[in-house]
């Protein structure tokens, strides 16, 4: 193995197995600010992530500065409120969303107390065309992330907002935002998982669209 | 940690700081074959990933059968030559690639060569927006094989042979391809190694557009 850039031992400390299989969205944060050497070794880890042709368009901007939280957690939460708008839905606050709507509940609770993260990390394309340029850099972030006992999850933002998003952190026109992730240390206890998800009997097939796998 | 819908702990024979930096662009492939059990643990894998409200959209075909890799490889090469072509080159054959064009020459090198691999997975969404529910996943199956010490790379076909890949596969007109996965053991040693990138310093900014990190 050639040289890293960075000391990435300290993801050592978990084995791969246990964090593919305990990498949960975790949308509530402790306060505690996460250190510049974890946030260092996190996107070293995201940037060795195959992009296409290795033309590495992704940006990235992390945030830990508390004014530009503040602000952009009040952006986030506009923007979450637009995309239930464009849905249909006319919910205007948590209350108005019925509990068996487990997932929105959720996710509107991270809208209001996205305030409290430590810290966010923009990621960024040319163009919306460039995902598989960009998003394999962020699920490698939100592994080592996990991997150093640090939550997350991949959130978007709205049009709405994007203009007043570019205005604050000087975003140039040229780049498009894929995913606005934010990192904290879990506020709960079993806060990490195996995340629930369909049988992969249903979901991947072998050799024909719809034809059973093996394990099924 | 809830129970795991398999058991994964063969992943847990690397430790994730050396996956995460070892899992690099693999091109060339013995043809051996990979075990059910291993494509099993790799899809169980894949579908961890985040993805967007837990809607789940992602769809994989696993191709191990001789004669649809076969096909699929000719259709391959014809994609990746139709694509240069869109992209203005004049090539038509590996030896019209000028050799500085170096990572041009290695695609297509895996271009003609794609025959060999004993194992394809082709990850799909409900539409070309549909990425940060698949792309995700897509980089937790190649991690876990690495894991295992199996080699991939993402890679993506043409619009020119969709319909025939659509027709070999039963695949619906109503999911879109993200990427074609091939997977196998490495031809070459040292095929695993810590992947080439620009500085961090100069693809993460803190705090503002083109604003350094305090480790550049």
């Amino acid at each position: 193995m050639m040289d890293a850039p960075v000391d990435y031992r300290r993801l050592n400390n978990m084995k791969l197995g246990d964090v593919l299989f305990s990498q949960r969205s975790v949308r509530r944060f402790r306060p505690d600010p996460i250190s510049i050497d974890d946030i260092h070794v996190i996107m070293e880890a995201a940037v060795r992530a195959p992009n296409g042709g290795n033309d590495q368009p992704a940006r990235f901007l992390v945030i830990t500065d508390r004014a530009l939280l503040d602000r952009m957690s009040q952006l986030y939460r506009e923007a979450w409120w637009a995309k239930r708008h464009d849905a249909g839905y006319t919910w205007t606050s948590i209350e108005d969303i019925p509990p068996e709507e487990k997932n929105y509940r959720a996710a509107a609770r991270l809208a209001e107390n996205m305030a409290g993260v430590p810290a966010m990390i923009l990621a960024f394309g040319r163009s919306s065309e460039d995902g598989s340029s960009v998003i394999p850099a962020v699920q490698n972030l939100m592994l080592a992330a996990r991997g150093l006992g640090i939550g997350s999850l991949p959130t978007r933002l709205h049009p709405v907002v994007m203009q007043r998003v570019n205005e604050l952190l000087g975003i140039p026109d040229s780049v498009h935002l894929h995913l606005l992730i934010p990192l904290g240390y879990p506020a709960t206890e079993k806060a990490f998982g195996v995340s629930r998800r369909k049988p992969t009997s249903e979901t991947v097939y072998l050799n024909h669209w719809d034809q059973a796998v093996p394990w099924s």
